[in-house]
């Protein structure tokens, strides 16, 4: 992968990906599926949002070593993710389980994923107990040049998915005022 | 629209489209766009979360008077959705604009959106002001029969957007045991 400016994390997280999950506290790399996840800001160092709780033993890894890589996997890898979701990694190794190809990241213990379309190092910034909900800053923001405009995968919530059309809609002359400079991707 | 039961409310949030959320002081139906939702449990009256802040006068009117409607408009709406997110609702009526249906709610004073694929009728439970983060409450759940699988939109967040493919990856049987119980939409 190749480091994009973190000022365009939020464009990968904003339209509402399934996303990989990784954290690692020594003992290996635990990876949850998260889908409920949304951007707070486009700061330099985006911060987002994510909702989990401690049922999941992958939550526990990222509150206890402050730090994740968050993933964006295209939407082709839907099988693997199905099933990397209802399993635990405290029983397998997802990444040898589902040929998930390590990079070294920069500020986290976690690695980035070579699969995904992008990876972001993310460090636990503030925790909201009541609602499960956790707020992470990015400071440093990975992508695959093969997969960056690869379709993504959403989660309906029960049971089914759907993948987007990576084709878009151009509104960026509509839209220029309100648009932070130094975000644009796709044009 | 026709009244849904709430437990699949979480299912019209959770892919990540773009929303509009309608809120009422008694001077007058105020609509935003707002990109930056998330589902953050699926109990019966689900909570979700969304992010905004004070610049924007239809989340000065939410805050105000405690409450909302978060639609979800289907992708051929686009056009219509990219110009409301950029007019501000404190100078032109965006329903008479856009040609918006209204449809009395039962909860709130925001009306649905009969247009939409669904309304939410919501209560605001919480803000962490820090992040301009909002908890809501959704106590009523409407869709449109006709819109109810048609293909939603998801913001890049550079001025582009994207559409979802409505047909579905089914996996329910692998993630039967993760589902909750009353939420399948598309089975």
């Amino acid at each position: 992968m190749i480091e994009m400016d973190t000022r365009k994390a939020f464009t990968f997280i904003e339209p509402g990906p399934v996303t990989l999950v990784t954290a690692n506290d020594g003992s290996g790399d635990s990876l949850m599926v998260i889908s409920w996840t949304m951007a707070v800001d486009f700061e330099k160092n985006c911060h987002i949002a994510l909702s989990s709780g401690p049922w999941n033993s992958t939550f526990k890894v990222m509150m206890e070593t402050g730090e994740c890589v968050i993933s964006v996997p295209p939407a082709d890898m839907v099988e693997s993710i199905v099933h990397m979701g209802v399993e635990s990694s405290r029983e397998i190794d997802k990444f040898a389980k589902y040929n998930l190809t390590r990079q070294r990241s920069e500020t986290v213990s976690a690695p980035l994923i070579q699969e995904c379309i992008a990876s972001l190092e993310c460090r636990v910034e503030k925790y909201y107990k009541e609602y499960g909900l956790v707020v992470l800053r990015c400071d440093r923001l990975w992508y695959s040049p093969e997969r960056e405009f690869a379709p993504m995968l959403h989660a309906n919530g029960d049971g089914t998915f759907r993948a987007d059309d990576p084709r878009v809609y151009n509104y960026l002359d509509v839209m220029r005022k309100w648009v932070p400079r130094g975000c644009e991707r796709y044009l």
